[in-house]
């Protein structure tokens, strides 16, 4: 079963990741600097304290991305050393990838571009997008072709995150639209250009054990709890960041049971599908992003975290073999219906939500009209104003359409990219398989946990 | 050995869980509401300083009660899916269920209840005392009858807590009183119930493997880190909060010292039992809640942490058998020992404390008679001041009486509704198994890791 | 295979713990207290403002230690409990011992030391070089023999850090000099002398499993995410701190990706290896330690990150074997490429930090030439001032020396005194077994998971 060395091309991975570190260093030291160190007492203190505001919540959305996701995708058995390592390096390429391309676009000043933990913090936010597509193919793509991916996914998203957030002022506190959607579709339009109209047989190293379902669980868990972390970090301190931590708790606390409930009715014999709780009891927290910091009542942060439950659960139960028969789409990890699914919901609410809180406060309380908190991105309180609410929905409903226009186009296009065979796409009976990119000892070839062969001539030698 | 779907009732458990989510969105509908949002930009500042003082603390305990004490509960070789689902769901709904009846008695003004940070944590605090009482039926018990029992527990709870720290004034920063003695004695209440003379025989299923031995230890080590955040998170900042944290450090250092050695001396071949590891080590956490926060010197924190896991080996080893002989009790993963004893050993550490500050301070500084720092609910300093120090002891061992008294007659209560057929208890045969739950493909009957039959097929087929 | 209670001793254990619990009580009832509570309202807002920016950075590095560290340490497959357990109680014996021997040293004011968290982290960060150390003999020696090393290891590096950072005034935020290279040698100085010139053989336990080497991964990972805790915690707050964060975030994110670089080139046959992803990701936070807050631009740090991954897979390739064959030196899990390797690294690029500060800042702003932030020993800014770069940069090499010299010394010194037979250094066929120190099933012995004899009689048993 050994893969003779000659038979993988291994030399693009170490060529094109130390290209990519050379050209960094690069970049780094021609253009890359800190701030100034201040100067005043005051500003110490201002600093100090953006520190401590911003960087509990940055370790929160790091221990979500690096250990949490890595978890939440061991549940291929076999796969589970492939899952943690490559969602670890995709997470660093593609966050120094977005590093360099937000430098030259949005902060280049006099030729130096001034890093801070907020500047990384965005760039750990593109990041995510690759992490979510990867999902759509997971297991049956190479290294290299994940990294592509990821060489064409970031552009693409600051791209798009440019025209949703600034140009058209969509309002996305916690990356519904502009993250989560956006990265669904561009994975499912890689892997429908990657695959083709070749459905993906069931491969024997596919299904789940119990113990990488459990760890899998464990991902799920620590994703769960974090999850308020990585929406409100970029809210405005004080009501808005509190508002948007209380309603993804409740559309979070709402997700669990109502995927237990959605998975025990949907399944024949009333089991609950492992599947299901990993993914469903974090719809809620996709879902509530776009809206975590509106003015809204707490009853509508539990609907949207029930509904998106049922809808993952469906998605999970319905859609995802459908499209696989229909349209031969094939989404290994269910991305579709965690992040898509929800996703479409959400933004669905935010409009819901922009024009209820206008009609709410019409006459008596027009400063209530404008977003309560404001956003990542800097739109102004006046910016809803002068448009009006209508206007405000218009543009959450077209900043949907660009993230679904715009991922799905660039997905299949990079999807065909990922066809060149240089990339060296893993043979179908290799997939799944952890030996063929680590040096791990496989199960099967082990002498067992006992190692009683070995263990009685060790206890001979030391005797004699 | 496949359940058919026929012999173990699967409805009841959406049913329920699907109609108290409806509920909770009704009574959210008419009722909850968020605080109006802050006018002026001094109250920003406020509710941004609150958030940064509370969240991570929040956060921690997340931790710690859905990562932390789900893992500790995979110790069952076989059940490991259960133990962190159903540790989830009771947490979320119990959650829930708490902040709708706290809502209804302590935050209803003129026909609404505000939602903030702080209450969601208080409810938290709530559904700890289900996920402990679970403990004592693990694996045994079905999900609903779990359900049921926190639906009971949840009020019960609610009400002695009342009754103790606002009627009574106890003081109890750390809840070992209010959560931990009570949350014990009501799951010992319920299994007595429940089993009522049925010796539980040794189950296959029951003793741990090391790989789930591991898992759970990894648990422990998550609980022992994020420990201080429980037991200081309600504390007023500054010294008290600052005492509170090193108290729980050092009495928890002691704890996992002392443990050792317990188990090391206990154990007839000298060898350390995993079991007394995983517990003894939190003892110290259990038994220091209550007097964290009071002036009491570092060394007591100390003898406290070292005493408590002392005698939590002690019950492992002797209690916990005896109980199960002569009582026919049964307690799964030993709650007695974590919780009871060590809480026990607390309140009595509370009323010495009491007493001796008062003597020390007797004279010279009398506004240190007062304890320092205040507690959970309000305190008044003048409270304690009021009625003397002696009199402070005697509301201390009455509230333990209280915790008592109110836990075992509710517990017992419970667990005979738990018996109702319609609850679903899972045959003996079936316990500690989550292929009865869940969609599991059992490892037995799994083809092994190698799957080297398809393999082979899979292969052959990609050669043709 | 069972080894009769009475071939390996098993008393010492417990009598040597038990005797230090009890003279630490001692000691705290003698000497130590808290600071008196502020009676003052600005003072409890200074002390709540001290717990909210320390505590976070201490409870990130106590998972680092007590979960990623452990965790990391769990690739012995069969000995991951004892790695576990160990690690947990090394850490807690040695902070203890810390706290007792730093308070004598350096806190000791009217017959009195007080205690506070600043000083438990300090003790902290001492139990730290034990924890590193161990990793050089890990599986081969007893608990004993581990608890005398920690009872050397900690007064030497309380001396060499006093002769380090105080007499030298060397500047090392991290600990790169004074943690990481001092226990390094410490810990192949204590091997040496243990193993003499004794050839380890390749043990059959030894080989880590697909699962070990993942939960291995996940300790990394932890381990990965806190870093920047780690470095920052003792900056001065502002942008000193800012900047250790940011450096530690870069030197990491290039380390994680040059390890696949490096590991890829030089394996044979392409595929990487988990030994050198788990070490090499961390070697950037090793070596930016000691200049983490100095003034440099941000290449530097990913320069620095990069090459010691570089160092760090070399090492593994071909260092550690040639130490072993050439001077039969045996490090288990490699500590000298992790914390070796990159702290000499670390350490010059100090030196040239230094000098190029003052170069760049000559003239035109002075006041730029001493240590931006200051360091964990409140070494002044005049400090270097007054010495110019170039006695700064002797320095920094000065305390390298004396880091190197000391701990080599020391270890060799304190493996020579675990030859002792009484500590019960466990015979080879026993090594890095947790059924010699736990009550643990062995995997071998066990009737499997099924369990399908005994199931079948117990569905029997309840059919009659």
């Amino acid at each position: 079963m050994a893969v003779p060395p000659s038979t993988y091309p291994r030399r693009l991975l170490p060529l094109f990741l130390g290209l990519f570190q050379a050209a960094l260093l690069l970049f780094f030291a021609l253009f890359v600097t800190y701030d100034e160190p201040s100067a005043q007492a005051e500003d110490t203190s201002l600093v100090a304290n953006q520190v401590y505001s911003t960087f509990p919540f940055f370790q929160d959305i790091q221990v979500m991305l690096v250990v949490g996701l890595g978890l939440l995708l061991t549940f291929l058995p076999r796969y589970g050393f492939s899952s943690l390592t490559h969602n670890f390096l995709l997470l660093n390429f593609s966050m120094q990838w977005a590093l360099v391309l937000q430098g030259l676009l949005h902060h280049f000043h006099h030729g130096q571009i001034h890093l801070d933990l907020h500047k990384l913090l965005i760039s750990e936010f593109a990041a995510v997008t690759v992490l979510i597509s990867v999902g759509a193919i997971l297991g049956r793509a190479s290294p290299c072709q994940l990294l592509v991916m990821a060489t064409c996914e970031i552009p693409t998203y600051l791209a798009s995150e440019w025209v949703i957030v600034t140009s058209l002022g969509v309002l996305d506190v916690g990356g519904t639209i502009t993250i989560h959607i956006f990265s669904c579709y561009f994975g499912l339009g890689v892997s429908k250009a990657l695959f083709r109209a070749t459905q993906q047989p069931l491969h024997p190293k596919e299904s789940p054990t119990p113990s990488s379902d459990l760890m899998s669980l464990v991902g799920t868990l620590i994703l769960w709890v974090f999850w308020p972390s990585f929406v409100a970090v970029l809210c405005q301190p004080g009501d808005a960041q509190h508002r948007a931590i209380l309603n993804t708790l409740l559309a979070m606390s709402a997700s669990a049971i109502t995927t237990v409930v959605a998975s025990s009715l949907l399944e024949r014999d009333g089991k609950l599908s492992p599947g299901h709780l990993q993914n469903g009891s974090l719809a809620g927290g996709v879902a509530i992003g776009v809206v975590a910091d509106m003015a809204m009542p707490p009853v509508a942060a539990l609907a949207l975290g029930s509904l998106s439950a049922v809808l993952c659960v469906l998605g999970f139960r319905f859609l995802t073999p459908l499209l696989g028969r229909k349209l031969t789409l094939h989404d290994q990890c269910g991305i579709h219906n965690l992040h898509g699914l929800p996703g479409i919901l959400g933004a669905a609410a935010s409009v819901v939500a922009v024009l209820v809180a206008s009609k709410d406060n019409s006459g008596s309380r027009p400063s209530e009209l404008s977003p309560v908190g404001g956003n990542a991105s800097g739109v102004a309180e006046g910016h809803w104003g002068a448009r009006g609410a209508g206007g405000q929905a218009l543009c959450q409903a077209a900043g949907l359409a660009v993230a679904l226009g715009v991922s799905l186009l660039a997905g299949l296009v990079t999807g065909a990219a990922l066809r060149l065979p240089c990339l060296a796409r893993p043979p179908e009976r290799l997939c799944f398989d952890d030996s063929l990119y680590f040096k791990i000892q496989d199960e099967a070839e082990s002498p067992g946990p006992d190692g009683s062969a070995e263990e009685g001539a060790l206890a001979l030698k030391e005797r004699v």
